[in-house]
């Protein structure tokens, strides 16, 4: 599921360990592509069980994987024994797009005690490697101790 | 995927019509309740398609769950010929859960005719039928003319 | 700044303390009109202090209001000492209007020990008493310590 | 009110034009100070008129500020005859601030005809010039005809 030499750092290795559980991603074909301190970019290739009533990837799988390269871009920054939750986020669509693959890279915007904030955007590639900007979201999570 | 005799009317099979052309709620199992004018009930039950990291419902489901919610809630106000497009959705989660399955209510709180706004519930109902408050959504959609 | 009865219980007292100390309001000559359980109204009259361009409430000073009276509806539910701080709010505007007054009712979703969420209603009253649906808004909340 | 050069542009003269109608913003004694294509940044010093319980900046005139912010660097895209109304936002606070001064710039992420979307950055500025990140915002505008 990973793709890229980030993954190998510990960093990289604690987001993938992590992502590896996510029965959904998995099952979806998402694919983590990167893991910084602060940043995260996760892809998820086009197929029947992404798309909605008009051929098009679904809003809510986009909002997942926005959702989830957030998410992870917050755990960066916290500690070892925590993990994040998200508390809230909000998406906006940019355009409608089909085939080709998602890219949602997570930014964290401020990581306090309590509260972190996080941007993503989603690009969509496809199979000419044509990006189109395809959403943006604004998220907050808490950091919370790590039960597994 | 239908369960209630709400479906047998015009809105409802307008509703089902689209909802039916979803790869994504198919492949995920969800089922459409109820669609009445204004107002749309959608169901998900749990699996290991749509869990994440601790085990829990996707948070990115949720969401996808109540964006089709709203959506079909704001398609049973448009004339024949038009749907909708979610131009943007914001969410809060209040609890994580497991087993049982969500439901989705969504309404609408005011169809414009350039902009509808509606709002969902998701709950979730365990094996025994208890309900959980799972998350909140306000949303915003266009019309936009049909074109399948 | 007080108008109703309610505002004589224990809980109205406590909102009333803190929205006397807020110079925006005060200036604005908004008032706190009820504060009961969970859920708290306020109102804000017409003047050329809050609006815009087209001589339109200000989508701001809606906002302002969206923002206390959910803020206030969550500050109802926490113990003495401590107060609530606003994480986010997302806010959908429903019509221009002018003159008369809004009125801002917040209502509590979830009162958790980490996190708040509520949602309020703006209403706007003309100089007849017609009310149209003017805003609706979604926010955040977390318990902190008072500290005055 | 106008601070910059930039604002002596045709785009940042319609800026301007739009800006000093707002009685809310002249009442407040914000400024324009920037108007390019896409861009626009806006400042509101400090005063007993935007504070909150605490003694800080209220969250509703942080709330206000970027929707102009955002609002103004939407104009800028559109052609003559036309001007935006915001249809929803979305904001997170990062930090509580008093004293000084409130910068909001507005950036526009996509320029669509029937919608467009912004996102805006507030920073406080402190009496030493020092900068702290106050707010992110998202927000959601459509163009309309316009009528002044």
């Amino acid at each position: 599921m990973m793709d890229g030499s980030d993954l190998n750092s510990p960093c990289g290795q604690r987001v993938a360990a992590s992502f590896n559980r996510q029965g959904m991603m998995l099952h979806l074909d998402a694919r983590l592509l990167r893991a910084l301190p602060g940043e995260v970019e996760v892809a998820l290739p086009f197929s029947d069980k992404v798309s909605q009533q008009q051929g098009n990837f679904h809003g809510g799988v986009i909002g997942a994987l926005a959702d989830i390269a957030g998410g992870y871009a917050g755990l960066t920054m916290l500690e070892e024994g925590a993990e994040v939750v998200t508390v809230e986020y909000k998406i906006n669509f940019l355009s409608s797009l089909q085939g080709g693959e998602l890219r949602a890279t997570g930014k964290v915007t401020k990581a306090g005690k309590r509260i972190i904030v996080t941007t993503a955007e989603v690009v969509h590639i496809d199979a000419q490697g044509e990006r189109t900007a395809c959403a943006v979201m604004q998220q907050t999570l808490v950091p919370v101790a790590k039960k597994y």
